[in-house]
């Protein structure tokens, strides 16, 4: 059965396929505290920081991993926080490789 | 008379007050193309980049002058494309502070 330590261990592939019904919840079930899903659609997440600076450092090592995972989130920051904001716009909806990289970013958090 | 290269030689000071009126137009009317200033209470412009990495090297540059400057954006990253957004949100609204960060802006891009 799949769990969070896939997520963390798999990479995201190309062409991924929108998830749907029974799949889709099992998915979001594995992510840690605070992810929503908004009409299924997307993920979305807030991470708070002490500073600016901090919060810019947590966009820093998210782009990182989005660069190698060559799959890119959404990124609102703001003063002491950013907002995540992830979906796949080529399958119109969310695909696992939304949720690895909503994993490895809790991991950087 | 206050033009651009005012702006650009200024840094934001603490406590600024909110600019209205024909003082308002003035200051939007010497910032650089792009910029908007829905209900003249924001600041708003969008920067397109060739990839994830060059805005994300954006956002860096400027978060580096709102640190400087003490004065923060709040700043929404996805590939290709950086927006943005200055208000001062102890003033309520516009001050000159915005307009500085601005032009400061324009000359990262």
């Amino acid at each position: 059965m799949s769990d969070l330590s896939d997520l963390l261990e798999e990479t995201c592939r190309p062409q991924g396929s929108a998830v749907k019904g029974e799949e889709l919840r099992k998915l979001f079930g594995q992510l840690q505290f605070g992810w929503t899903m908004p009409n299924d659609h997307h993920l979305e997440k807030e991470y708070r920081f002490k500073d600016f600076r901090e919060a810019l450092g947590f966009v820093n090592r998210l782009g990182e991993v989005a660069e190698r995972e060559n799959h890119h989130p959404d990124i609102f920051l703001a003063w002491g926080r950013v907002k995540v904001t992830l979906w796949t716009h080529s399958a119109g909806g969310l695909t696992r490789n939304d949720f690895i990289l909503a994993a490895k970013a809790d991991q950087l958090g």
